[in-house]
């Protein structure tokens, strides 16, 4: 069963800004032998995150930057192809940081956890990974949305949006999704449960949260910052919280762009914003994949992927997604499950 | 005792920025007659806010716009010269929001409280009043600062500041402060007990902290925001409290001036940046002021006034709080004690 070569995706230069497929490329090297009790796995889905941009660039950042010439970081989803350690046996289903290759030599702490196949596995770098667990902690223990509170989210369909938009909805808010197209303000409403859209593309989105929230946004899930937030923050309450996920929509922090500045609003509105990392959490994980397991099974929390195959179109994904071109979960298969 | 009429300050234009003494003009009427229960106060000391910029300002605040014409909303401690309800006795000191004026004829909720005499009358308006409890409910409350952490303070001669710096000593942290000359350098070192200061108007502020704050600030408590607060933002730690407690460095917030965006700082850093209003803790006050007078009785909280005679002085004092030209608490004698 094991390819004769790894393929692997390097990163090949430092981009300016949005990584683009130029920035990496692939190269084939021998599959690599267990040793030492490691664990050999064969990557399936490798994932595509808006936060590569931040382990690509040189600025200082949570992470160390992947090096020139490393392979990309990568969270990825495989199966134990060969292993030299118990706890581990060929066959079974792993996720954790593998990166954008064929195989990854790892060891067992490197293997964040074995993925149940009841639900497709793809779902462990999406709704039942990284973006779900980024929507869960971050709404819940930072936004601390109450019931009857209006929360606006930005990115509104993406991955971690969609889920956000849906865990507030089950926790009794009133939900208001931002997002670019007519085709996600459709999957917004129809999917995700919004109870009202913005296509910020085609209208005035400052005056539209206005007319959307007459007492004021009580949390703002802010995965893109730029012009958006700009609208948003017009529009807090009194006592707002203002979760910084993500920074989507600005091309480049180096230096970085100009805004209104924003502490009077805050302190005005005795609003609070925080700035989130999942990372901050790992050891909570399993209380909420348990939650969110549960809901995904009962129908309660849906979920898009776009799924697109083989190895070849990963040094191009990153940008695609900054050009908002995913609708779901933007994942690479490069094997058959 | 009671003159024969009664000096107000009245709002007579609305400023564009800072109130400027031409904003204000003064009226003598009559001395109100008690009434319905009323108390009628003799002022004794009026208080000057940088809050005050906010109170006249038309954009919209935490409170209502002081009407064109009105009375000057202000804190200020008198005397009970007449008292129609049995609660206050004439020749009793009580504090609250008496306005600009000689006499106030006021409902007894007004009165925020009686002040005790044993200590300085006038440490009713400062140290042991809203000065104070800014301080400590804004820090401990919202900067949460722990033994060992490092805490940056700006406008840290002020009346805020300093005590913000003397509270976070008191709690174990290492405080930096950073005022605008030499002669507040040393006042900060001096009696304020800070660390180190830095006066921005003679160093490379960003450099400075930097320097003196390897391992990041933990807290920042911001009274200034504008480009000292940009400088000190670089060198944020993870986790770490940004209070927005005043923005006297920015003139004009109509339109707010452009400043480097923060999302991606707060991001990474997992920061919290939040707004405070001291009015919030209104429920507590009691509670911190009986701290705050253990810690002035004992010598472990130090404060400085600057005390200017006639109420003549007072529609100038707002634009001189903001040229940074007092040495203390400003507040304005218009009656002997």
């Amino acid at each position: 069963m094991t390819q004769a070569t790894n393929r692997q995706v390097l990163l090949k230069s430092r981009p300016k800004g949005i990584p683009q497929a130029e920035n990496f490329e692939i190269q084939e090297t021998a599959v690599p032998q267990i040793q030492d009790g490691r664990i050999l796995i064969r990557n399936i889905y490798l994932s595509v995150e808006p936060a590569m941009r931040g382990w690509v660039s040189a600025v200082a950042n949570y992470s160390e930057p992947v090096p020139i010439g490393g392979v990309m970081r990568a969270f990825a989803t495989g199966r134990v192809d060969q292993s030299g350690h118990p706890d581990f046996v060929p066959g079974e289903f792993v996720t954790g940081m593998f990166g954008w290759q064929d195989y990854a030599l790892v060891k067992p702490e490197t293997i964040q956890r074995k993925v149940d196949p009841s639900l497709p596995i793809s779902t462990s770098l999406g709704i039942l990974g990284l973006n779900g667990l980024t929507a869960y902690f971050a709404l819940l223990e930072v936004g601390r949305p109450e019931p009857g509170e209006t929360i606006v989210v930005s990115s509104a369909a993406g991955a971690v949006g969609s889920c956000v938009g849906q865990i507030a909805k089950i926790k009794g808010c009133r939900t208001i999704g931002v997002t670019s197209s007519v085709a996600k303000a459709k999957i917004c409403s129809d999917e995700f449960g919004y109870d009202a859209v913005v296509n910020y593309n085609s209208n005035d989105l400052e005056r539209s949260i206005g007319r959307l929230c007459p007492d004021g946004v009580n949390v703002y899930y802010d995965n893109t910052a730029g012009s958006i937030s700009d609208a948003v923050l017009q529009h807090i309450s009194v006592g707002a919280r203002i979760v910084i996920c993500g920074t989507a929509s600005v091309p480049s922090w180096d230096p970085p762009p100009l805004a209104p500045r924003v502490e009077r609003r805050i302190l005005v509105r005795r609003a609070r914003m925080q700035g989130f990392l999942v990372f901050d959490y790992a050891d909570r994980y399993d209380e909420a994949l348990a939650i969110l397991t549960d809901w995904v099974k009962s129908g309660k929390l849906r979920y898009r992927e776009e799924i697109t195959n083989g190895i070849e179109s990963a040094p191009g994904s990153i940008a695609s997604l900054y050009r908002s071109e995913n609708m779901g979960k933007r994942l690479i298969r490069i094997a058959p499950e």
